[in-house]
């Protein structure tokens, strides 16, 4: 009897030491993202075409799980949990939040002619209240008067890090532009808690498993693409035509971290991702002060103040539950 | 039995309702303040000399504590705790805050070789953090974990709402001016923290006593002002030389809410002051927008969402202990 009371002590600091360990990788693939991204950019613009990298990212988290299936199949063998096979009940789901982020980056097309560039960073922290509202609503799961106080104040501080001179035209955009904007903001806010509702739904469900049907369903809207985009290049310069060797890092990157991404879904909720991509946003501005001579800012200081602030209470108002 | 049980209750109410009166009296005084301030300078600079009103209203504040207090005697008669004559012992602390204020006002001169004016606003939001560490210190109250939190919000909230495309000058303040800077908001800290804790060392006696024997020696230090910065002008072109309606105004203004101030110390505390002060600052900017057509920004929206949150940590974190 005192063994098996002990048993959930010991899976809870498991659980506790994995979802810690996935918010950090996702921390850090995530700023080292940006940075790879200023990399490629400070070459020029673009060499390689950005849905055939896409298509590439999707292809690898593919091959990624199947990978780790391999090894657990010649390990464990397969047993219900990790069985590729599955009922199209199960598999229904998966095309869902890929067509949601297909509908969002086409909006983010349209968005761009009422919103400039640094606007549209700036608009973006609005995925942290969607986020939490569609989090509540759709996996009922309540967030604390704290953590909700802590998500306000993630917000304004990373939009505050985010501040530059030319950052009031904001609140001259159009109602157009702010519908748009809080749109998009549903729309992945959607995708990303709809996401965690489907690879939480089984717990026992391998997660390599849940990451694989993702990922072949990215690779299906991806192609689609590749084809209403740039069909005419890669037929006439070829599928890698401009890859370079950060081209291959990045998209290695963004492998690795499309699958913290789910780890962090699977372990931990989306509450934690937006709080993991806050922070890797602010490491990333810290650490291109050193790479690039970047300027931090004074509201880039006072933005990090209450960003650190609101860990701080959504941290000790999680311990208090 | 059941009424001397109840009387506390109908006290702690009473209290509670008179700290909420002295509170919003105070904030609705400090954004007046500024604005008649704003409107005053408006027409040109000062035309009168500062000193000379600073004493009026130190007079002003002395009159009125105590025609109050001929009120209180008629009333209720002489008793210990209204009686003005006092000891050398309760009174020898008075001139403390006094000269605290004067050493500060005379840094304030040399603090502007090393900060301008805007970014001296901004290093001000400073007294804030200086104040919640000599009220822990000296009146050894404990802020709570979330309290401090709170405070510390608050400081970044004030500070993002007073951002402006200058603000990163601030950065490049030298030692000698964060020093200055540091200094003056330990010194008006310390001011703040020692007049409270003077007004609640005896909380029987009546505070309009209290407040009579801290502007008495507001007169003194004041006329000394006078003498050293001002008495040629005084003597040549006469004490009032230069009042304007709005003048009159502005001093009374400033009488009442230091009254207003000396409450807050007596029936709550230098927290319940920074916040009525901070949201003043913040009413200002919004009533300013409509009286001189002033542009907000989108900072000043930032600001004020961390200063509203950190206000409503600071109310629930009080009302759960």
């Amino acid at each position: 009897m005192a063994a098996i009371g002990v048993m959930p002590e010991i899976n809870g600091l498991k659980q506790k030491s994995r979802r810690s360990a996935v918010t950090l990788i996702l921390t850090v693939l995530t700023s080292s993202q940006s940075i790879l991204i200023v990399w490629s950019k400070r070459a020029g613009k673009y060499e390689y075409s950005v849905t055939t990298a896409n298509f590439l990212v999707e292809a690898l988290k593919c091959a990624l799980s199947l990978a780790a299936l391999v090894r657990i199949w010649r390990k464990d063998g397969i047993t219900d949990d990790n069985r590729l096979s599955t009922t199209w009940d199960e598999v229904k789901v998966y095309p869902i939040p890929a067509a949601l982020y297909l509908v969002k980056n086409l909006l983010q097309y349209y968005i761009f002619a009422y919103v400039d560039a640094p606007g549209y960073q700036i608009l973006k922290n609005l995925n942290i209240i969607s986020t939490g509202v569609l989090y509540q609503i759709i996996l009922k799961r309540k967030l604390t008067e704290i953590q909700w106080a802590a998500f306000i104040l993630l917000c304004a501080g990373c939009t505050t890090a985010q501040l530059n001179p030319s950052s009031d035209h904001v609140l001259q955009t159009p109602l157009q532009g702010w519908v748009m904007a809080i749109v998009m903001a549903l729309l992945s806010g959607f995708a990303g808690v709809y996401t965690e509702a489907i690879i939480k739904k089984r717990p026992s469900r391998n997660i390599n498993v849940q990451n694989f049907w993702l990922y072949v369903f990215g690779m299906i809207f991806n192609a689609f693409a590749i084809m209403t985009q740039d069909f005419d290049a890669v037929m006439n310069d070829g599928f890698f035509h401009g890859y370079t060797l950060i081209t291959v890092l990045m998209i290695l990157n963004h492998a690795l971290s499309g699958i913290a991404v789910s780890m962090v879904m699977k372990y931990a909720d989306n509450i934690v991702k937006v709080y993991s991509t806050s922070v890797a946003m602010l490491l990333t501005a810290v650490v291109s002060v050193f790479l690039f001579g970047f300027h931090l800012s004074l509201a880039f200081f006072l933005g990090s103040t209450v960003v650190s602030v609101a860990i701080y209470l959504h941290s000790t108002s999680k311990a208090r539950r």
